[in-house]
């Protein structure tokens, strides 16, 4: 058969060879993805006959070959071996304005450390009163808790009243897949309890939380944005990170929507509605955290979790104009998350402000992580607090990968690295990141697989017509690869460790746009099909990949607008374990932006104590 | 189509729950082999079935859920996450009457520290003066060195004659693929001149040491037993292991042969010759490391390395009737070796004595692994002089896997744990092994996959006239597994690591017999085609998986002789980095047996100084 003949391979140099420098001879290579938009009658035909077994097996086959899965990754030659988990070890690195915080403390306690690494807050405009735009931050409720100006208990009943409003007909939101009243009123009584006896837990106590559906978290079913999955598998206990909050006295106010299993990056779920952008509901608000970012981009509470596998905590968060911290392969414990994969995914958080991203980074990290004894980084927190900004900086820069995205956002985040440069001092350093479209691949054939495998016992027993259309498609093309596409795939993984670990030694952090184009519209013949769009997934993960299949710690910080008025963020991805200092030149990165921020088309102003 | 249907499934119980005593409701599964045995024509008619695209996949299909990996792996549904490398946490371990060594001794003081380890020697009977039979030692070989009872030079002027003689049609024996009269002699030359000027580098300066073709080894092609690999892969440098070995003065005498890619078990290599038992030169010496094993048991030289990835080691050894070690996953540096996998193969040890196995494993061992920066498991010595054997020691038995193996095998094995009760007062400790037909599947589709991708690149130019016939029905298999299915085999992973964690907290080492039945006969239509011998081959390789699945030591001690003079090995598997202590368990089985072992019909006595 001519279709099945022989194909052109990639011969790789040695990773140790390979040049990372401005001067490389590297070429960057534009996503090359061969798949025309496809939602409603199409996007059926089309998962209908990858499940063909026939057809089916055709088709997979001169897709993979046409987008260069075959070309790059399965045939392709080269002498690393394979590197199944991200998990880099804990070597102490040289950090600027850092507290070094004792092992053995308990959440609150952490919480507390954070909060002492804070600036003194400073007499704020009460949002709304001026041009400018800030979100309620946790020391703003803390203190407004504190005070008595307001309890938890009106702040969950202002909440509750903002969420109907949300979910109703003429909005739509579909923030949440569940969310429960009365268990919202319990936590919020009983912080309020705390707060008049003057006994709060910490700064998190009486603070709304959202907890992304991937993510257990009592009395809530886990459905992983699907209709079945809580069936099969019963949430019976809090994941470990939900644990930590609500040992600080958090209010868990339920679980946000996300894209149907995280197969997907628009937020469009056929089950429980398309999550709409706050800063415009006719947009998508990116995924797969859809809900997480808008919540908390809508006022609805200050922080969410999410889960990040292939950039679904950053590329919401960016959409939506909110930070994104998505920390360091195995610093925050896994159990407790559905294992959609086993080495890419990560628990991130999603927040209004980067010194709330610290507070409840503080809160749920794991000091020791319990299935690897051998790990045990040491836990440092940046001091947000000190006299000058962070300096020296050194952010990497690669020219063509940066500017492979939209022109506006291409402008925006440019400007942004000239006014850091203005204002610290900080310097660029150009520099080449090879084979990043590979490594994209090698990521989507490893995730794709861990996905397939970790579903596979209960997609036997299931009727697929409760899958959304694209899902299916999805998982059609994840159950398709072989031993050895995997295999290369993590080959692949070590080829990238090894240049970014090359890459580090010449700069502190890489920076980029966080997604290629900023929220495009939600189209009506998606909804309840889902929507098969490679193009515009393409362009919003390109930036996400390294820092889940490396295991980086990465975040993105809102850096400004388009032209309608949708939000651009900027990526910055960290040394292993680097997270203070990621912290800290995010939040040097957000002061310069404060005066800049808009307010969401919709926003609930939970806090207003007027 | 019928043959689809869906198929039978395990349900696992998560491994924390499963019994590992011997009270336990596990079921013992005996090898549900499916497959006659088939050569010449037959093996030949096979591969081209399964190399044909249509009947190919149908064929494998059936092949894949005859043997039941549809049902106990592919499809089972468990809970565990892959654990996809056997690298273990290194925790100090309580050992007896050990040495702790210092972590920056070159590898000639590092056999200095392994020689000081050893009892002192004994004046003992010359090689057949007297019925018992005894192997030339290392310390025989540096003693006679020393006092200039014999050169260098002259033991290899005498072992290239015995090459000669053993190579000649008459005996055919094949052990070697390559050998360099020229350069073994240099070598000889130079460790002369060393003795003479009173200067040895090392006990082992002047010992005559093969090397498995799959280490590389200068001035040697590496074949990894094919007519072609070293064409694609040249030999560039010395394999880790054999610098240190070069290090300390050893006379790299050639490359051994090995079944061809380590693709099977028996050593018939259709391209080199079947590597035929020196106990009896009908028979097979079993395999891979097939010439490795049989070099030292016909006394070519007191020790060999080879390469265990599924027993490898092992096998041979006790087929031949000489000691097989294979040291912890991560223990002995792998690099040089031929990359035929990445996470299940490991250098190990051939050698007449346990002695000898301790002063080569003393050479060769890393201390920090270079790819391992986070591991560096400290070092520690057996004093094999202490006044008293080890004691207290307690033996792992699981019944019905001990005994599923030949009448006089079971016999033999059985003896031996009775001298050990009676003699040291050692106890055995009833246990139940769960699932270990699961994990024999896991790692076939493990090792499988990893040898497939490794040789992908290579295989694609390739003329398949190069390849023998069993290995190319072998490639047909190994390149048909799925991402799912790899994945599962590293879940099957995870469960197997519990289980052995558990049954460790129990005993000090799992007993078992190295093999399923001693050396079969060598048949003559195999000798072209190879042979297709799963039902031998499941036999062969029974006790062999945990060593490599879940990377622990593993020790085979010769313990008797089957009624046809063919020799039975007792096999001892270790905790996590207990080298020390499995040297020395395997030290004091030696020791009753000594008076019993026999010359093999196939010897040279080299260092007869008579």
């Amino acid at each position: 058969m001519g279709l099945f003949k022989s194909e052109a391979r990639v011969v790789y140099e040695p990773a140790s060879r390979v040049d990372v420098s401005p001067a490389s001879s590297e070429v960057y290579l534009r996503a090359n993805v061969k798949a025309p938009r496809m939602a409603g009658f199409l996007a059926k035909l089309f998962a209908w006959f990858l499940e063909s077994r026939i057809f089916g097996t055709m088709l997979l086959y001169i897709l993979k070959r046409d987008n260069l899965i075959h070309k790059l990754v399965t045939n392709a030659e080269l002498e690393e071996s394979p590197v199944y988990v991200p998990l880099h070890p804990f070597d102490e690195i040289e950090e600027q304005d850092v507290k070094h915080v004792g092992s053995d403390l308990s959440p609150p306690e952490l919480v507390q450390q954070a909060i002492e690494c804070l600036p003194v807050s400073f007499d704020k405009e009460l949002n709304g009163s001026n041009s400018s735009f800030r979100y309620w931050t946790i020391s703003d409720y803390s203190r407004a808790y504190k005070s008595g100006e307001i309890t938890p208990k009106l702040v969950a009943e202002r909440l509750i009243a903002a969420i109907h409003e949300s979910s109703n007909p003429l909005f739509k939101m579909s923030f949440f897949i569940n969310y429960n009243t009365e268990d919202i009123l319990k936590q919020a009584t009983e912080s309020t309890l705390r707060y008049e006896k003057g006994v709060p837990i910490s700064a998190l106590d009486g603070i709304p939380i959202a907890i992304k559906d991937e993510i257990d978290c009592r009395p809530y079913p886990t459905t992983g944005g699907t209709k079945w999955l809580h069936k099969f598998r019963p949430c019976t206990d809090d994941a470990c990170c939900v644990k930590c909050l609500r040992q600080c006295g958090a209010i868990l106010i339920g679980k946000t929507n996300m894209h149907e299993l995280g197969a997907g990056t628009s937020g469009i779920n056929p089950h429980y509605g398309a999550t709409r952008n706050p800063h415009d509901p006719s947009k998508i608000s990116g995924g797969s955290s859809s809900g997480s970012a808008a919540v908390v981009a809508s006022g609805l509470c200050p922080v969410a979790l999410g889960v990040d596998g292939g950039g679904s905590v950053r590329m919401p968060a960016a959409l939506c104009g909110v930070v994104g911290l998505k920390p360091t392969f195995g610093r925050v414990p896994h159990s407790g998350v559905l294992p959609l994969n086993w080495t890419v995914g990560m628990v991130g958080i999603l927040a209004g402000t980067v010194e709330d991203a610290l507070i409840v980074y503080a809160a749920i990290i794991a000091q020791i992580s319990p299935n690897q004894p051998t790990l045990s980084p040491k836990v440092y927190f940046p001091l947000l607090n000190s006299a000058k900004p962070i300096s020296d900086i050194k952010l990497a820069k690669y020219g063509e990968w940066f500017n492979d995205c939209s022109d506006e956002i291409r402008e925006c985040c440019t400007n942004a690295l000239d006014r850091l440069h203005k204002q610290y001092g900080w310097k660029t350093v150009e520099v080449t990141i090879p084979e990043i479209e590979v490594m994209r691949l090698a990521h989507y054939l490893t995730i794709g697989s861990e996905c397939s495998t970790s579903l596979s016992s209960h997609l036997e027993k299931l009727d697929f017509k409760e899958l959304g259309w694209d899902v299916r498609v999805g998982l059609a093309v994840y159950g398709a690869f072989s031993s050895k596409e995997y295999i290369q795939a993590q080959r692949i993984r070590n080829r990238q460790m090894q240049f970014h670990k090359n890459l580090f030694s010449h700069a502190d952090v890489i920076v980029s746009p966080t997604v290629g184009v900023t929220a495009y519209p939600i189209l009506d013949d998606a909804l309840k099909t889902g929507e098969l769009d490679y193009i515009n997934g393409a362009a919003l993960v390109r930036y996400s990949i390294s820092g889940n299949f490396l295991g980086l710690p990465a975040v993105t910080i809102p850096v400004g607008y388009d032209k309608s008025g949708l939000p651009i963020g900027l990526q910055l991805i960290g040394k292993p374990w680097s997270e203070p200092t990621l912290i800290h030149i995010a939040f040097a990165v957000q002061n310069l932006y404060v005066a800049d921020c808009r307010k969401p088309q919709v926003y609930y102003n939970l806090l207003n104590t007027n």
